[in-house]
């Protein structure tokens, strides 16, 4: 009704467009058009920019070409950049013609690099000063300008030529008297991003300079744009989602959103790969047969030896895979790590050891079956911790990351060193 | 040897301190000491600040209280506030005596909120401006001041009694004219953040409205300090690797460097919550000693249906986790997820079952296996998708964080059900 709509439609027009953007995507597909109808044209263009991938390319198909246009004519050159490419070409086109020639010939550039590269994420429209003025004429020159970018950060210095001198710092800028010729407040060692820096190493460099925005130059050392850091913390955040999800095997993006069939299609290759390791399992398993006729209760507590081992692995390889993303894993203390783990799957392993095998003797009546489990749960645990030191630096060595490719690797030696010293041990012990 | 020494002395001073930090921590404990003697003293504090507690602790005992109390003397008041609780009674002491009263009683304002809320995170250290003065007069007082804090960002309007006005854009005051009114460019609708506001929340104010710096205001409304974006970056950055750490039933922070006794105690209480779930499952195999007795490849095959539906419960588990955290995923949209994610187990469940029930007939050579395997997959594989979307929607009902414990929940119900399906079926097909 009535009233309804009003009420969403003030809300959703008194919140910034990403969290607009997460409410339309929190919707049923169908309700997200009507909502859409209700948002104010001004702030159509960031919505549309902060959607992800799959829900935008199913309301761009709604949407003609005059809404489009509207909706995106203002956004700022690295949104634009971002989102020409998944619209329609008669709007893509139409948007290019209203342009004037620097913005087009702006956009095109950063249109012809990757979008996770420095050139990608960058904004064209940068501040750039000259050495050889003042402060008072930069300050009268901000005024002049029709409007700064926001964030407006350092400026930055360049040659004739449109060579990278410098950083300009704000806050010597505002501080310093109005005289101070540029030269003389220009910090000429600050670093710039070359355009093919991924975007990783983009936000590394944000975070421990704690820059809030900074100067990308090409191969022949000219400023051709600025990164700034709202687009750093998208790129931190987006990164912090992907490993997650990595890890389970799905698409980076907007799993949630895609179709059926194509998710089903993502989904199969991860319990795919998923299967040959636990057929794997299963074939260790199968040499023991004769064993399990004999004693079935090996076969119904096999599966704690596997599962314990699996999560002591995985608490290791967690901690490795984050020391090594960040650095403070390396090939000096390796050998340090190591030794830690394996001592900390010792004592859980004794700890945890002598628990189990008190619970199994109370369960089974059987001293034998006890002392079975308890071996191969101190086999596997250690099987565990080397696994989870070990795995991800092989891994790293093949160039595969260890993120993705680490958990399955690591259950598949936890799981068979699992059954294998559990059926080995009870195949020796119970029946030798 | 000197040269040697010589050359890491040039590369640690010339990067960053949290880079710095992270050289150190990936140094042998012994090392550390050593390389810590290296750093110049003004860049000392900053490094200590970016280590971990556990290594700051470790070098903190190794270091006099002179020492420490260079190091730490020019640290901005929000960084001494993290770190000056970890300072032994005696140099904590000596800085607040050095320290004027103005900085020591805004450094207890701080140290009054906890380290995770706005007011702990601020620095009181803030740019205040009365609305009642002109774009000249402000500009005029930024020279005046000796330092202005970094980086700048806006500038935030008071009143009177110090109470929060609001917001004055920094673009906005340099590029209107220097006689226009503070009064006539301030934003008064733009919001405040309250001291007791949680952190994580804060981050998400600052990606919303890309904001560098944000005013924080006590209970009656009083300006007490700002929040800037290098610091929400670390929170962002802290937060993603929490949520990854806790998943693996780790400390959030610093398990690598931690004693080995308080890192085998931690780990030890995840594999206890383990052994319990694996118990349960293993009881309920337990109920099928018999059949096993009789058929023991059931238990050779039955790892196979428990681990592939604990896969795709966890595909389902991550994107719901990760929906419920950003907001995509609430009320209106459960159903159509439920939906969604059960039609997509369903599809892999049935290319999967085709494709692994002929593997098994081909190893067993026995068709009905084949069938009793195939059965089993679809049942869990659907158990999967619905404990995917349900698990985290009724661990948050209990208020426990789903990221915590909605694998081992989830990988308790699929290994039952895996279990129980695939032996239930191979009874009742095979002997019955």
């Amino acid at each position: 009704d009535e009233g309804h709509l009003g009420a969403i439609s003030r809300i959703i027009n008194g919140i910034p467009g990403s969290e607009a953007a997460m409410f339309l995507e929190s919707l049923p597909g169908d309700k997200r058009y009507q909502v859409w109808e209700l948002i104010d044209e001004s702030c159509r263009g960031e919505v549309l920019v902060s959607l992800h991938d799959e829900v935008r390319d199913s309301l761009i198909e709604h949407l003609d070409t005059d809404e489009l246009v509207d909706a995106t004519r203002d956004l700022d050159l690295d949104d634009m950049a971002d989102i020409i490419v998944d619209l329609p070409e008669e709007v893509s086109n139409e948007l290019m013609l209203s342009m004037d020639k620097t913005s087009r010939d702006m956009l095109h550039q950063v249109l012809s690099y990757p979008e996770d590269s420095a050139g990608g994420l960058m904004n064209p429209d940068v501040l750039r000063v000259r050495t050889d003025v003042n402060v008072d004429v930069v300050l009268r020159y901000l005024r002049f300008r029709e409007n700064i970018p926001k964030p407006i950060g350092d400026l930055f210095a360049v040659g004739r030529k449109g060579h990278y001198k410098g950083r300009v710092p704000l806050e010597t800028l505002l501080a310093c008297d109005p005289k101070t010729p540029i030269r003389d407040i220009v910090d000429e060692d600050a670093p710039a991003i070359m355009d093919t820096t991924h975007a990783s190493e983009v936000a590394q460099d944000f975070e421990h300079n704690d820059w809030i925005s900074a100067p990308v130059i090409n191969e022949k050392n000219q400023l051709i744009g600025r990164i700034t850091i709202d687009d750093v913390v998208d790129v931190i955040r987006e990164e912090a989602e992907r490993s997650v999800m990595r890890m389970a095997g799905l698409d980076e993006e907007g799993d949630m959103f895609a179709p059926i069939i194509s998710a089903s299609k993502r989904r199969a290759v991860w319990l795919g790969v998923n299967l040959l390791t636990v057929l794997l399992a299963a074939f260790a398993i199968g040499f023991f047969e004769d064993t399990i006729k004999k004693v079935a209760a090996l076969a119904v507590l096999m599966p704690i030896v596997a599962s314990m081992g699996g999560i002591a692995g995985s608490q290791t390889l967690t901690l490795m895979i984050r020391g090594m993303a960040t650095g403070q894993v390396g090939s000096g203390n390796i050998r340090n790590l190591l030794n830690r783990e394996v001592m900390i799957g010792v004592i859980n392993s004794f700890v945890w050891a002598i628990i189990l095998s008190i619970v199994i003797v109370a369960w089974y009546k059987d001293v034998e079956m006890g002392i079975v489990i308890a071996l191969a749960l101190v086999v596997n645990l250690i099987a565990g911790a080397l696994a989870g030191v070990l795995v991800p630096v092989f891994l790293r060595r093949l160039s595969i990351d260890p993120a993705i490719a680490g958990g399955v690797v690591l259950t598949t030696v936890t799981d068979i060193v699992g059954y294998v010293s559990f059926l080995g041990f009870g195949t020796w012990i119970l029946l030798g």
